[in-house]
Protein backbone atom coordinates (compact mmCIF):
# COMPACT_ATOMS: atom_id res chain seq x y z
CA UNK A 1 0.00 0.00 0.00
CA UNK A 2 1.54 3.39 -0.78
CA UNK A 3 0.47 6.67 1.30
CA UNK A 4 1.26 9.85 -0.29
CA UNK A 5 0.11 13.53 1.36
CA UNK A 6 -0.38 16.56 -1.27
CA UNK A 7 0.69 18.68 0.82
CA UNK A 8 4.10 16.83 1.75
CA UNK A 9 5.03 16.63 -1.60
CA UNK A 10 3.68 19.91 -3.07
CA UNK A 11 7.48 21.52 -2.28
CA UNK A 12 9.58 17.90 -3.55
CA UNK A 13 10.57 17.28 -6.95
CA UNK A 14 7.57 15.33 -7.00
CA UNK A 15 5.76 18.64 -8.34
CA UNK A 16 6.52 20.12 -11.76
CA UNK A 17 5.55 23.89 -12.13
CA UNK A 18 5.87 26.72 -14.00
CA UNK A 19 4.83 30.20 -13.08
CA UNK A 20 1.05 29.83 -14.10
CA UNK A 21 0.37 25.75 -13.43
CA UNK A 22 1.88 23.05 -11.03
CA UNK A 23 1.59 19.30 -10.60
CA UNK A 24 2.18 17.13 -8.39
CA UNK A 25 2.59 13.56 -9.37
CA UNK A 26 0.96 11.42 -6.55
CA UNK A 27 1.17 8.24 -8.56
CA UNK A 28 3.75 7.67 -11.38
CA UNK A 29 4.37 5.20 -14.04
CA UNK A 30 7.11 3.60 -11.61
CA UNK A 31 4.12 3.08 -8.87
CA UNK A 32 2.80 0.02 -11.57
CA UNK A 33 -0.99 1.19 -11.24
CA UNK A 34 -1.04 1.50 -14.95
CA UNK A 35 -2.30 5.00 -14.65
CA UNK A 36 -0.68 7.67 -13.04
CA UNK A 37 -2.15 10.66 -10.73
CA UNK A 38 -1.61 13.96 -10.40
CA UNK A 39 -3.43 17.04 -8.63
CA UNK A 40 -2.65 19.74 -10.42
CA UNK A 41 -3.26 23.65 -9.36
CA UNK A 42 -3.42 26.10 -12.60
CA UNK A 43 -3.40 29.96 -11.25
CA UNK A 44 -6.58 32.05 -11.67
CA UNK A 45 -6.35 34.01 -15.18
CA UNK A 46 -4.25 31.31 -17.01
CA UNK A 47 -4.60 29.71 -20.24
CA UNK A 48 -2.99 26.66 -21.46
CA UNK A 49 -3.45 24.81 -24.66
CA UNK A 50 -2.80 21.19 -24.53
CA UNK A 51 -2.51 17.95 -26.47
CA UNK A 52 -2.02 14.76 -25.16
CA UNK A 53 -1.38 12.82 -28.60
CA UNK A 54 -0.41 9.70 -26.88
CA UNK A 55 -2.18 9.84 -23.36
CA UNK A 56 -6.01 9.44 -22.57
CA UNK A 57 -6.60 11.72 -19.71
CA UNK A 58 -9.10 12.91 -17.12
CA UNK A 59 -9.86 15.93 -15.29
CA UNK A 60 -12.04 16.20 -12.33
CA UNK A 61 -12.55 19.36 -11.04
CA UNK A 62 -12.11 19.56 -7.05
CA UNK A 63 -11.90 23.97 -6.82
CA UNK A 64 -11.83 26.98 -9.12
CA UNK A 65 -13.92 27.97 -12.27
CA UNK A 66 -13.01 28.05 -15.26
CA UNK A 67 -13.84 26.57 -19.15
CA UNK A 68 -12.46 24.16 -21.44
CA UNK A 69 -12.41 24.75 -24.51
CA UNK A 70 -12.58 21.74 -27.79
CA UNK A 71 -9.94 23.13 -30.56
CA UNK A 72 -11.77 20.16 -32.64
CA UNK A 73 -15.49 21.83 -32.80
CA UNK A 74 -14.85 24.86 -30.57
CA UNK A 75 -17.15 23.97 -28.13
CA UNK A 76 -16.52 25.43 -24.48
CA UNK A 77 -18.10 23.78 -21.41
CA UNK A 78 -17.85 25.88 -17.91
CA UNK A 79 -15.86 23.71 -15.47
CA UNK A 80 -16.20 24.23 -11.86
CA UNK A 81 -16.47 21.52 -9.06
CA UNK A 82 -18.00 18.28 -9.60
CA UNK A 83 -17.66 18.58 -13.23
CA UNK A 84 -14.94 16.28 -15.11
CA UNK A 85 -13.42 15.93 -18.74
CA UNK A 86 -12.22 13.28 -20.30
CA UNK A 87 -9.69 13.53 -23.58
CA UNK A 88 -10.97 10.11 -25.21
CA UNK A 89 -9.83 11.01 -28.54
CA UNK A 90 -6.59 12.94 -27.57
CA UNK A 91 -8.82 16.16 -28.12
CA UNK A 92 -6.43 19.39 -28.57
CA UNK A 93 -8.32 21.53 -25.93
CA UNK A 94 -7.80 25.23 -23.88
CA UNK A 95 -8.32 25.59 -20.41
CA UNK A 96 -9.08 28.56 -18.84
CA UNK A 97 -8.83 29.77 -14.97
CA UNK A 98 -10.91 32.50 -14.24
CA UNK A 99 -10.25 31.20 -10.99
CA UNK A 100 -7.46 28.89 -9.40
CA UNK A 101 -8.54 25.27 -10.80
CA UNK A 102 -7.67 22.14 -8.64
CA UNK A 103 -7.96 19.30 -10.32
CA UNK A 104 -7.57 15.60 -10.18
CA UNK A 105 -6.44 14.31 -13.26
CA UNK A 106 -5.80 10.65 -14.43
CA UNK A 107 -3.46 9.63 -17.15
CA UNK A 108 -3.47 6.10 -19.25
CA UNK A 109 -0.60 5.11 -19.90
CA UNK A 110 1.24 6.59 -16.65
CA UNK A 111 3.16 9.76 -16.81
CA UNK A 112 6.45 8.50 -15.79
CA UNK A 113 7.42 11.98 -14.52
CA UNK A 114 10.00 13.24 -16.81
CA UNK A 115 8.23 14.60 -19.26
CA UNK A 116 7.66 18.50 -20.16
CA UNK A 117 5.23 19.80 -22.38
CA UNK A 118 6.62 20.04 -25.84
CA UNK A 119 6.04 23.06 -28.44
CA UNK A 120 2.60 21.45 -30.04
CA UNK A 121 0.95 21.17 -26.21
CA UNK A 122 1.69 17.50 -26.00
CA UNK A 123 3.94 14.86 -24.06
CA UNK A 124 6.27 12.38 -26.00
CA UNK A 125 5.19 8.68 -26.03
CA UNK A 126 5.65 6.22 -23.17
CA UNK A 127 8.96 4.65 -24.78
CA UNK A 128 10.84 1.77 -22.53
CA UNK A 129 14.20 2.36 -23.67
CA UNK A 130 13.77 5.83 -20.77
CA UNK B 1 -14.48 14.52 -25.63
CA UNK B 2 -16.61 13.67 -22.08
CA UNK B 3 -17.77 16.31 -20.05
CA UNK B 4 -19.78 14.56 -17.09
CA UNK B 5 -21.07 16.28 -13.79
CA UNK B 6 -21.00 14.86 -10.81
CA UNK B 7 -24.19 16.67 -9.55
CA UNK B 8 -26.05 15.69 -12.65
CA UNK B 9 -25.30 12.04 -12.34
CA UNK B 10 -25.55 11.88 -8.46
CA UNK B 11 -29.22 10.43 -8.12
CA UNK B 12 -28.88 8.37 -11.96
CA UNK B 13 -28.06 4.83 -12.50
CA UNK B 14 -24.19 6.14 -12.54
CA UNK B 15 -24.51 5.66 -8.71
CA UNK B 16 -23.78 2.77 -6.75
CA UNK B 17 -25.44 2.84 -3.72
CA UNK B 18 -26.04 1.09 0.38
CA UNK B 19 -26.63 3.06 3.15
CA UNK B 20 -23.38 3.52 4.36
CA UNK B 21 -21.93 4.22 0.74
CA UNK B 22 -22.15 6.17 -2.66
CA UNK B 23 -19.77 6.20 -5.60
CA UNK B 24 -20.78 8.02 -9.33
CA UNK B 25 -18.69 6.44 -12.16
CA UNK B 26 -17.67 9.49 -14.23
CA UNK B 27 -15.74 6.87 -15.89
CA UNK B 28 -16.50 3.03 -17.14
CA UNK B 29 -14.65 0.45 -18.74
CA UNK B 30 -17.24 1.49 -22.11
CA UNK B 31 -15.24 4.81 -22.10
CA UNK B 32 -12.43 3.46 -23.57
CA UNK B 33 -9.93 5.34 -21.28
CA UNK B 34 -8.29 2.45 -19.99
CA UNK B 35 -9.46 3.09 -16.35
CA UNK B 36 -12.59 3.71 -14.92
CA UNK B 37 -12.65 6.96 -12.30
CA UNK B 38 -14.99 7.36 -9.42
CA UNK B 39 -16.30 9.94 -6.96
CA UNK B 40 -17.14 8.22 -3.60
CA UNK B 41 -18.72 8.98 -0.50
CA UNK B 42 -18.56 7.46 2.67
CA UNK B 43 -20.86 8.26 5.49
CA UNK B 44 -19.27 9.33 8.70
CA UNK B 45 -19.30 6.65 11.32
CA UNK B 46 -19.38 3.94 8.75
CA UNK B 47 -16.27 0.98 8.33
CA UNK B 48 -15.64 -0.98 5.30
CA UNK B 49 -13.61 -3.94 4.23
CA UNK B 50 -12.86 -3.67 0.86
CA UNK B 51 -10.23 -6.36 -1.02
CA UNK B 52 -9.68 -5.96 -4.80
CA UNK B 53 -8.00 -9.04 -5.86
CA UNK B 54 -8.64 -8.04 -9.32
CA UNK B 55 -7.91 -4.40 -9.54
CA UNK B 56 -5.60 -2.04 -8.75
CA UNK B 57 -7.44 1.21 -6.79
CA UNK B 58 -5.61 4.64 -6.08
CA UNK B 59 -7.96 6.96 -3.59
CA UNK B 60 -7.36 10.55 -3.37
CA UNK B 61 -9.44 12.17 -0.20
CA UNK B 62 -10.88 15.50 -1.30
CA UNK B 63 -13.05 15.95 1.81
CA UNK B 64 -13.35 14.47 5.19
CA UNK B 65 -11.61 12.58 8.08
CA UNK B 66 -11.01 8.83 8.57
CA UNK B 67 -8.41 6.03 8.74
CA UNK B 68 -7.14 3.12 6.32
CA UNK B 69 -5.51 0.19 7.87
CA UNK B 70 -3.73 -2.06 5.88
CA UNK B 71 -4.86 -5.74 7.08
CA UNK B 72 -1.71 -7.60 6.34
CA UNK B 73 -0.07 -5.82 8.71
CA UNK B 74 -2.01 -3.72 11.20
CA UNK B 75 -0.91 -0.59 10.13
CA UNK B 76 -3.59 2.45 10.33
CA UNK B 77 -2.92 5.34 8.44
CA UNK B 78 -4.84 9.19 8.63
CA UNK B 79 -7.19 9.94 5.96
CA UNK B 80 -7.73 13.74 5.59
CA UNK B 81 -7.69 16.16 2.22
CA UNK B 82 -4.81 15.12 0.53
CA UNK B 83 -3.80 12.31 1.43
CA UNK B 84 -3.62 9.42 -1.49
CA UNK B 85 -3.71 5.22 -0.66
CA UNK B 86 -2.93 3.32 -3.94
CA UNK B 87 -3.31 -0.66 -3.55
CA UNK B 88 -0.44 -1.44 -5.31
CA UNK B 89 -0.60 -4.90 -4.20
CA UNK B 90 -4.61 -5.44 -4.34
CA UNK B 91 -4.16 -5.10 -0.27
CA UNK B 92 -6.78 -6.11 1.81
CA UNK B 93 -8.09 -2.77 4.55
CA UNK B 94 -11.01 -1.66 6.30
CA UNK B 95 -11.88 2.11 5.42
CA UNK B 96 -13.54 3.95 8.89
CA UNK B 97 -15.20 7.04 7.94
CA UNK B 98 -15.12 9.55 10.83
CA UNK B 99 -16.32 12.16 9.38
CA UNK B 100 -18.28 11.81 5.81
CA UNK B 101 -15.54 11.20 2.80
CA UNK B 102 -15.65 12.31 -0.31
CA UNK B 103 -13.15 10.43 -2.24
CA UNK B 104 -11.48 10.34 -6.07
CA UNK B 105 -11.21 6.83 -6.84
CA UNK B 106 -9.05 5.28 -10.09
CA UNK B 107 -9.73 1.70 -11.17
CA UNK B 108 -7.37 -0.83 -13.54
CA UNK B 109 -8.73 -2.71 -14.92
CA UNK B 110 -11.98 -0.40 -15.61
CA UNK B 111 -14.79 -0.90 -13.79
CA UNK B 112 -17.92 -2.03 -15.95
CA UNK B 113 -20.62 -0.75 -14.16
CA UNK B 114 -22.05 -4.05 -13.10
CA UNK B 115 -19.83 -4.84 -10.10
CA UNK B 116 -20.66 -5.44 -6.88
CA UNK B 117 -18.99 -6.31 -3.64
CA UNK B 118 -18.64 -9.84 -3.35
CA UNK B 119 -18.49 -11.26 0.23
CA UNK B 120 -14.48 -11.39 0.28
CA UNK B 121 -15.22 -7.60 -0.30
CA UNK B 122 -13.97 -7.80 -3.86
CA UNK B 123 -15.15 -7.40 -7.21
CA UNK B 124 -15.25 -9.80 -9.59
CA UNK B 125 -11.95 -9.93 -12.42
CA UNK B 126 -12.32 -7.74 -15.94
CA UNK B 127 -14.54 -10.60 -18.20
CA UNK B 128 -14.63 -10.33 -22.14
CA UNK B 129 -18.19 -12.18 -21.98
CA UNK B 130 -20.08 -10.06 -19.65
Amino acid sequence: MIIRDFNELINTDRTVADAKWKSVRMLLADDGMGFSFHITVIEAGSEHTFHYKHHFESVYCISGKGAITDLANGETHQIKPGVMYALDAHDKHTLVAEEQLVLACCFNPPVTGTEVHREDGSYAPASTDA
